[in-house]
């Protein structure tokens, strides 16, 4: 994948404000949680943004609902189609069915069927395909080309960064005179939207990043300048084995995003955490951001640092532990 | 026990008020979640507010930090005592943390451990006694004799009952126009505080409650126009197997609370659906709100209701299904 393939747009704070404004209607404004004992145990004022209450269980809500409510009404009535059978699909379909339009969703054969059950659910048509990342695309191209549905990608597309930085935008608001934000780093979609949301806000603010050892593609490729090749992921984070999309790698570059690096027993010890002193079940991939916190204590020591915790949705009857 | 041994005292809508402005600066401000999968199913506008993530894990922080606040400065240092080794017990140890005052927990054998561990933790001072009520009640007496403690019952107190009204209080200022509010009915600490506080609010508001089939005391009470007597409770809602209390029933009475019961059943379909709609784990006691609305379509039918979900602290890797 060259420039060429992928001029990189990445979107402005205005457009990550006028990204909030659009979803005001249709997004949960969530809630911002806090706990003592976490504030002990990290030593820093820790503020916890609970995007794994939002619609669908997961913050992806947030770009897929900007990137509907983006569209002229004659492109809007086309529909639109996304090759991820996971939170973007789920949260692509919930979406579209806020405007009435239809979506499109490619299930590759082997995706997980409770997951595909919700997109089903959520009124989307779905599309099977084989598993390879090749035949998804060529599908989705199928797709796009008989319906005239807008292609929306997970984490590359302008539209979906502005959405999702809206979270921070939120949190900045909830939680007063924070010295840095963390995120977790996958596609990058929700670390560019941060990023670009929370240096609008405060250009001095810390912006880091989370990342498991596992699929730690940004921290590489951000120590190397430059983007690390196609990757085998071996953690447990299934939300965050992307590696990072190219415009998403210059915004992390710009915003000078500090990544850190997690074991996989360190998330599983995060997610315990977090469910034992807030209540709250989150998927592994979000535990990455407490993870990181409590690994670098001299990094976030005495500091209030705001954590965005991304999605719910995980198997609760399969927990990693 | 009789009426002249427990004297009816009720809080009153100022108390109710006064306790809310005591406990701003300690009990979380609880976030109240919508989901349009549950609207559709009840046929009602729903609103939950999350008792879950309250301090503690449960609402009973409420009653218990009001307790320890509403004290003078002499007796307060004399700390307080209570014979409850549940949530009551855990949230008076939290709540005489914040004031710095010794709290005593009558923790009878066979009392769950990491219950008993969680109010260690919170700072309390454990007795141990055998597990019997009354056992429990000889050693809290022996406790109180012996350090000038305060007693803080679990729901009789009417500076508990203030305490749990708060919530509903916050919920009719989150969630505007309620026609009906519906909580859990055990002792009746938190039925008692919400009738007052939502009739302090608007005297036409319905006030429901929902217990479990397997300990309806209230819900017979109610029929016989005076409590029943002791009785063997069968039903996995740990929470509410407690007789109702004196007071509290003549406050449920007083502001005609329709209590509707519900089957073990329908509570463990109601957390499923909590959890699969709203990502909240709940505790079962909890679930038996909405599995009262959905029990009952025609009475909630095209209503805004709130629905107090009352704690989280459950084991979540035995879920009861």
């Amino acid at each position: 994948m060259s420039a060429f393939d992928h001029p990189i747009t990445l979107p402005s704070f205005a457009q990550v404000q006028q990204a909030a404004a659009r979803i005001a209607l249709y997004a949960v404004r969530t809630p911002v949680l806090r706990s003592a004992a976490l504030n002990a145990l990290s030593g820093a004022d820790l503020y916890f943004k609970c995007e794994n209450l939002q619609r669908g269980g997961a913050f992806k809500f947030r770009g897929a609902c900007n990137a509907v409510w983006s569209m002229e009404d004659e492109q809007a009535a086309q529909g639109v189609v996304t090759h991820s059978s996971g939170n973007h699909g789920n949260a692509l379909a919930l979406a579209a069915a806020t405007r009435g339009i239809p979506a499109h969703v490619i299930v590759p054969e082997g995706a997980v069927r409770t997951k595909v059950q919700a997109i089903e659910r959520a009124g989307a048509i779905l599309h099977r395909c084989a598993a390879t990342q090749a035949a998804r695309e060529a599908k989705a191209e199928e797709v796009r080309l008989a319906t005239g549905a807008d292609l929306v990608h997970p984490y590359a597309d302008a539209r979906v960064m502005a959405g999702q930085g809206t979270a921070v935008l939120e949190l900045l608001e909830q939680a007063e005179g924070l010295d840095a934000v963390i995120a977790p780093v996958g596609g990058g979609g929700l670390m560019a939207g941060t990023a670009i949301a929370a240096h609008g806000v405060s250009p001095t603010l810390m912006v880091h990043g989370a990342e498991p050892m596992g699929a730690d593609d940004a921290a590489r490729s951000l120590a190397a300048g430059q983007r690390v090749g196609p990757f085998v992921p071996d953690t447990i984070c299934d939300g965050l084995r992307t590696l990072i999309g190219e415009p998403n790698f210059a915004a992390l570059r710009m915003h000078r995003v500090e990544v850190t690096t997690v074991s996989d027993e360190e998330v599983i010890a995060a997610m315990k955490l977090l469910w034992n002193e807030l209540k709250l079940v989150v998927e592994s991939s979000s535990a990455t951001v407490l993870a990181a916190v409590l690994k670098r204590p001299e990094r976030f020591h005495g500091q209030r640092v705001g954590l965005i915790l991304t999605g719910g949705n995980v198997d609760i009857d399969a927990l990693p532990w």
